[in-house]
């Protein structure tokens, strides 16, 4: 097994307890208070970290034993108050969001609650009553929103984690803005009760980390339905479990990409290059359906979804009420149902207009934001820079896609960029995987649903049939070798290893790989199966039994067990091959 | 194979050509005018005849030549006016609507466009502007709406086929009113391209037949993503494909059944009491949940679906509105877009709430109307004996929900009586299965997406294993025997055959079966397959090679190919234990 992921601010930490307190003392440091609507005493962050300190003493498997998380204060935490940054809309609540208390149970110790846009409605960071929320990176622009708390409390370096929530971009904006990872999970995997709705038919709950690999760890622990939230969903059973090796990425055409500043420019293709390097193939497409469901989210009937989860209470508090968030939610008073409906109808259109075009593409890349706006610009203009903040982040959930951000570089004149990796639903690890090709990162295993499975022959990697693998949405997991309980035959046609059981201990170990597949996969992989060879279960060389390829022999296929397995058979065959040639 | 499924009327008919001839005979003998808004000239119909006569003569195969389709009027046919039953919104298409070209395609011969209540809103049939249209058994009552013409059509025995829509019942209370079947599909399964929105997010195109065979025949064919629906869907890669032996059907409790006639509980009763003699375990479960959603379609913010797809056009045409159907709509209008989004959440939180009931259950039983009133009841309280009707079948496309209507009695003190079996979604195979044993047909296989796969020892019926296949969603398909390529041993605890191949030609055929199995469900069923058994391919003495148990011998396991197969073994064994055993 791989480390537990950490963050370099955890790793400075030697226990639990230690961490909590470099968490405040950088806290105080780094002056800035309107990351935070509650933060909790340091004494009752302490209590937690003993407590952690206790479960691992007795030890509990706490892959997140020493991570400090931050919650955006639209999500519950038991005990302390949420207010999706409404004061009057405060409440205490009993019981934490499961996403937080999956990843409390995995050991992180909660902070505190974090400043949003008010009722998660904002893209820029500077829609929170105590005040525009600054990048972490860049102080004169925005951290970017509506999780701008969470975010700038993760770019800042106080924690280590912040759970976010996202319907427009709000767990993607805020990673670009502050140089840090936000994994946006297809629609349903991370169950939202306890969640503040914005928009319930597109609201998911997200994560901010200052590394891929830890992100992807934290949204592993928050995935997997819930009963408490009835729009969970689970994973299918034909589910991807990776990249393959040369995907196809689709990037925006020129004219899609035109409100990015010069610098943004150079930075986009630097990232779409960095996957180019690793083996993507890019290819252009038209992002109009993609653009025009964007503009659905508010500019039609489904802003709908806002006026129905706060607008009465906005209107009947108008006091404490953010001039933009009331703005937006009590004109979406008049919307009528009909126009809701429509647009719920176009937008139906528009996704299989989307999913044509991504058709034959393995994820797309797009810039998360277009710009970094500063401070001053969102205040001069809050409607309209907000707005243009969301162009390639607020179709995603409205087309149920799954995203993760990273940074993706900065400069002086234009501030922070980052690019999202954007695939089909349930794609998340394809998403995860081409987002570690830019971060340099390997993320950890998303989906635990996989079937591993032992090849030997044709289907090892570099081998003729190695792809099938990959278009079935196959991982290579590691090399394994098997227990001495088998012999290797081959195949009349010489082209595929059948292994054999013996009596056991009375034959040879054989070297094969691991690949996980989705049940759905193997069953495809099954059809594609020739006689002699079919596919059981072997033993490994350490005691264990798993799926692998299997076969029988009828005594005319050669036995090739001398060699050692199938690599080296045909590395001897070749050789031999060519010996045997006649000299020209 | 089995020969493709007919209906009585064409059984009388010995070409396409005279099955028209005997369809407009009919037509003109039953004197039911207000069937039809446009019955197409014999001499049109004739001609599609002779078309489909020379299609045959070339050797396709058109597994619905010789029958008659009615199609109802908010649905497309090329060249035919679609009025959605209102005279000024007729338009002509170009296109036939996909579910009529893949019957047509089979060989079907379209008849004419039937009545509906206007735009398909009710379920009386009692909202044409042609007058209520009779049931085809029991004049005095309606046909059932709002595909009352398609219903009537059917049940009257003047064509084979007709589509229909449905959306809260359309398609299932005409069923139960003229003693035929109705299949509404999963939704998205049949496109509903050319068809006439009620309410899009629900709507789905069904088919009436006067047996379920032929009606399942047709769905088959009609069902089938199509680009040019843009809400169709395929099956899932772990679709179930049968009903197991002993399937948990639930039925309501006393309450949910109050406002059924005693006549209505008795059949009822007596149809529970057929699955229960098939094999079903019946168990009570509250209806509560599905009876609220039931209620949100026309009392809460959905009915705002119809006023999207029509609700303008009735106001601009008030003259030729069906006056129930512009009342509904009318108030519709007046629906917020908050209401609708609201409802649709508590829709969601109904779906989870209904599928923890069905939980562990195969499939649900209820009546599919809860009386069939007459035609008198329904003038004198149009809107309030109409809603009545729907308690049963507003639900099902709500909570994306299946369903089989098929008839289950009448009485001359209550009229005709239906039922209709509810799974889940994409279980509409598990559907068709409970609603043969009620009618006593055997339905075809609706997904055409499973593994032939052949099993030769403990999965065998009635083996230890068995039970496993059936829990996998597998469906038997037939007995098989292997080519003279194998021998079979035993393994050492004797409990599981192993089918080894040898040179071909020089082993033994042995008898197993063949199942169907999703791709997923082979994908777990290799999992559990203990060494040395496998899953591999098997050539049968026909010579087609097929998934199958496949397995090696290591030398230790006995060579039993002698008894000739699994059971003949299991046999001699048994005998010969017997005969071993000492004399009390």
């Amino acid at each position: 097994m791989h480390p537990a992921p950490t963050s370099p601010a955890a790793l400075r930490a030697t226990t639990p307890t230690e961490r909590v307190r470099e968490a405040y003392r950088r806290e105080a440091a780094v002056g800035r208070p309107e990351v935070w609507l509650a933060l909790r005493p340091e004494a009752d962050a302490l209590a937690d970290a003993a407590d952690v300190e206790a479960r691992l003493a007795a030890g509990a498997d706490l892959p997140l034993a020493g991570l400090m998380l931050a919650v955006k204060d639209n999500v519950d935490v038991a005990g302390l108050p949420t207010t999706a940054g409404h004061p009057d809309y405060a409440h205490t609540p009993e019981r934490s969001a499961t996403a937080v208390r999956r990843l409390v149970d995995a050991g992180a110790v909660v902070m505190g609650k974090t400043a949003l846009d008010q009722f998660a409605t904002g893209l820029s960071g500077a829609r929170s009553l105590r005040g525009a929320v600054r990048s972490a990176v860049d102080p004169e622009r925005v951290a970017g929103g509506s999780s701008s708390g969470s975010g700038a409390a993760v770019g800042l370096g106080i924690v280590d984690l912040a759970i976010a929530t996202d319907t427009a971009g709000s767990g993607r904006v805020p990673a670009a803005f502050n140089g840090i990872v936000g994994i946006k999970a297809t629609y349903g995997l991370v169950p939202k009760d306890g969640v503040i709705p914005a928009c319930p038919s597109y609201d998911c709950v997200t994560v901010l980390a200052p590394t891929l690999a830890l992100a992807a760890q934290a949204i592993r622990l928050m995935s997997g339905p819930s009963p408490l939230d009835p729009a969970s969903r689970d994973w299918p059973a034909d589910v991807r479990l990776g990249a393959p090796p040369a995907p196809r990425v689709a990037i925006p055409r020129d004219e899609d990409l035109a409100t990015l500043g010069p610098q943004a420019r150079e930075l986009f293709a630097a990232a779409a290059a960095r996957l180019e390097a690793r083996g993507a193939v890019l290819g252009e497409i038209d992002l109009t359906p993609f653009l025009r469901a964007a503009r659905l989210l508010y500019e039609g009937g489904l802003v709908a979804e806002r006026h129905a989860s706060f607008g009465e209470f906005l209107a009947e508090h108008p006091e404490q009420a953010e001039p933009s968030v009331a703005a937006i939610t009590s004109a979406a008073a008049h919307v009528t149902g009909s126009a809701v409906v429509r647009d719920q109808e176009l937008l139906r259109t528009l996704r299989a207009e989307a999913m044509g075009a991504l058709a034959g593409f393995d994820a797309l890349l797009t810039p998360t934001a277009p710009s970094h706006p500063t401070v001053a610009a969102v205040q001069a203009e809050p409607i309209a820079v907000n707005a243009r903040l969301g162009v390639y982040t607020n179709f995603v959930n409205l087309l149920d896609l799954a995203a993760v951000a990273v940074p993706a570089g900065a400069s002086a004149s234009e501030g922070l960029f980052g690019v999202s990796v954007v695939t089909r639903a349930f794609e998340d690890q394809v998403a995860l995987d081409l987002a570690g090709w830019l971060t340099g990162e390997e993320p950890p295993l998303y989906p635990a649903t996989g079937v591993p499975t032992v090849v030997f022959g044709a289907h090892l990697s570099g081998e003729a049939r190695n792809h099938e693998l990959h278009l079935l949405g196959a991982r290579f997991v590691r090399e394994v070798v098997t227990a001495p309980d088998y012999r290797m035959h081959v195949t009349a046609d010489g082209n595929r290893p059948i292994v054999v059981p013996t009596v056991p201990g009375a034959g040879s170990s054989f070297p094969g790989e691991e690949w996980l597949l989705s049940v759905a996969a193997l069953g495809r992989l099954v059809t594609r199966v020739a006689a002699p060879l079919s596919i059981g279960h072997v033993t490994l060389d350490d005691g264990s039994s798993v799926v692998g390829f299997a076969g029988a022999v009828t005594g005319l296929e050669a036995d090739i067990s001398a060699a050692g397995g199938w690599r080296s058979h045909r590395r001897a065959a070749t050789a031999t091959a060519k010996a045997a040639a006649p000299v020209p």
